[in-house]
């Protein structure tokens, strides 16, 4: 018999009790012990529940319980999470989240105290929600060395693209939408702005890298600046708008890092993930890209991947897991100005002959798109080096440069 | 440091040497410990390599050695490979094997054996190459209770496939450009046939549902009945044709177990999976579909995948890892009669009008395609009982069934 707590019962944290009181069978013959929730902290009450009675207000009760082997931290951000998460592991105990925030936040000071301590700190739950990738990566790519990770990371981003692109709705609309279904909060800033994207690229930066990235190391930019006009360009070029976290090593030892808007080829499989889909997309020097696809989010996908770790934990009581990674650095984190890269541009122009012209003149193998009713010219570049393009696009004076995203193919 | 021996050094064996000498660094550090080549058993001689004093052609050597912990075995087949993993797992060594034919026909008693030795036995390579899959599914999905798992798990065939798909070449031609791409064997029936495949959805079948599934239980058909018209008439449906294999669980504790070729909706993710790409989709009951996709075959994803079973091993040599499937039975596997299913009909008429007209009085919410020149009607079904739909396709007296595929959508 284990006894674990639950810290949060909002939509994951009673996602994760659900599960291992429903079906506890098989919850227990996975893990080769009984799991029995002990305490389930939460500043409400929850009456009526089959388990109403472990519900408690004072984190010290299960700091403090010697019983207590496993916590769930379920409850979000970044102060009360990461002062009870700390004070978990230093007591001796193995602690799984789903809180990305915290991981991408403090993820390496809580596994050197978890190392220290002898204890597991798992989080595959705050990655692609309850898309296997970081065990994966982790344990199944150990023999590669990880070059690139690049992902489709924020469900409802991917939601509100996927009307833009399927159904021709604004962005407006589509956040509407998306906020009367659920998928996004009240305030969507989080989401929208790449926030929860950043996290999660940091995470998996992290991970497959060696070294801590921070969320302020990462370039982020999120999807309020894509119109449906760009929707119709990116597909007039045989792409779909995404929002993507992509990270690479650089022959250096260091890193890029960055979230953005990028057009993806419909060639490329991360092309295909639609709706509320993640999929994270693995580089490794032996195996090639290998690819994770499923529900980003949601509370029993989500809480399954929690209850995942806490078996895993309850099976490696007494032996280490294998996550870990080093304190990151402050110059770390690159631009990505010498990496390749290859970029849609759209232009303004009164002359849409001469930008035509200046276009072939300064690039080869470009395509673009002429439309004469916007007085616009929306073109793609070929892959170079990013600053040289970047050169280019600023030396272009027939026309003014409306946006400019990055191109995956 | 921690001695192994490589059983077998032809494609992925060859690799699995190159990696652990090349990569010694990366291997040691992620396993904790230096891993070290003391045999390579292989009947052939290898002269001029870094490694060439490690050879030995005698089995004995390596099992009666004690200082072998971990034993690749990547000889392939199921006579020498059964004998040689029997004898050193019950010698109380771990061993690591990409050979599906091996655990397809013998992986419940293998891993018996393993149990009970305390040892390992691992094969993550023999599912997906280099793709992640058996380790995600065992442990990442452990709160789940698997439903479904459907896949293209061949990337010969799928390489045949994409090619007819995309440049209308013909089987033949296809398999003739798999063969000089190194893609497809001489001797190209275990990929083209199914057995293949079918040797995978049974490892897939045995570790997501707990019991052993084997091959002869396994209704297995080919592409060899895939011609260009079948392609087309997919494409008119929205379609691409793809083998795949498939296992169900039923709600009688039984399961369906199959490999056909099957038109895949363009809106399904496995459709975008080209080449000699493989991809699994796992159901789980609280986690929904997840897709792990990579490369299914090829010298270093596949040994990068052993590798990374022989660092797993070397960190787990004292503490058994997770995977266990009980031994299989008769009747374990049922026929896929009473599972919903949908077809794709190819009809030889003399009167397509009056075809039609059957069609559209037998069954309900079909589409179809009417093909004059050749005097041939092709019908997707709805969703129905598969022993129902086949009762009226088998009813149509108008005309010809000259083929019936599966469609997934």
């Amino acid at each position: 018999m284990i006894d674990i707590a639950i810290m949060g019962h909002g939509v994951v944290g009673s996602g994760v009790a659900e599960i291992i009181y429903n079906h506890s069978k098989r919850v227990s013959e996975k893990a080769k012990e009984d799991i029995r929730i002990k305490y389930i902290l939460d500043l409400r009450d929850f009456e009526g529940l089959p388990y109403s009675d472990k519900f408690t207000k004072d984190f010290n009760k299960i700091v403090n319980d010697p019983d207590v082997k496993i916590v769930v931290e379920v409850m979000g951000g970044c102060t009360f999470a990461y002062d009870y998460v700390k004070a978990c592991l230093l007591a001796g105990k193995s602690v799984c989240t789903s809180n990305k925030e915290l991981v991408a936040a403090k993820g390496a000071e809580l596994l050197d105290i978890a190392l220290e301590k002898n204890v597991n700190f798992l989080f595959e739950a705050s990655v692609g929600g309850g898309t296997p990738v970081l065990r994966p990566m982790a344990q199944c790519l150990t023999a590669n060395e990880i070059t690139e990770v690049t992902g489709i990371l924020n469900g409802t981003t991917n939601f509100i693209l996927t009307k833009m692109i399927e159904d021709n709705m604004s962005f407006e609309d589509a956040l509407k939408l998306a906020q009367d279904l659920g998928y996004a909060e009240k305030d969507p800033t989080a989401d929208i702005e790449g926030h929860d994207a950043c996290r999660k690229i940091c995470i998996l930066a992290s991970l497959g890298f060696g070294k801590h990235v921070y969320p302020e190391q990462v370039k982020t930019e999120g999807i309020t600046n894509v119109s449906l006009d760009d929707v119709e360009y990116a597909n007039g070029f045989g792409c779909v708008i995404k929002l993507v976290g992509r990270t690479r090593k650089l022959d250096n030892g260091k890193i890029t890092a960055n979230v953005y808007p990028a057009l993806v080829s419909k060639d490329h499989m991360l092309s295909g993930v639609s709706d509320v889909f993640n999929a994270i997309m693995v580089r490794g020097d032996e195996v090639g890209d290998v690819m994770f696809y499923g529900r980003g989010a949601g509370k029993f996908p989500t809480a399954s991947a929690v209850v995942g770790d806490v078996i895993d934990c309850a099976k490696h009581l007494a032996s280490r897991k294998y996550l870990h990674w080093n304190e990151g650095e402050a110059d770390y984190v690159a631009s990505s100005d010498n990496d390749i890269a290859r970029f849609y541009v759209r232009l303004k122009t009164n002359d849409s002959n001469k930008t035509v012209k200046e276009i072939e003149s300064k690039f080869s193998n470009t395509s673009y798109i002429v439309n004469a009713d916007k007085d616009e010219v929306a073109m793609l570049t070929e892959n170079d080096i990013e600053i040289t393009l970047k050169n280019q696009i600023g030396s272009l004076d027939s026309c003014e440069v409306i946006k400019t995203f990055h191109v995956i193919d």
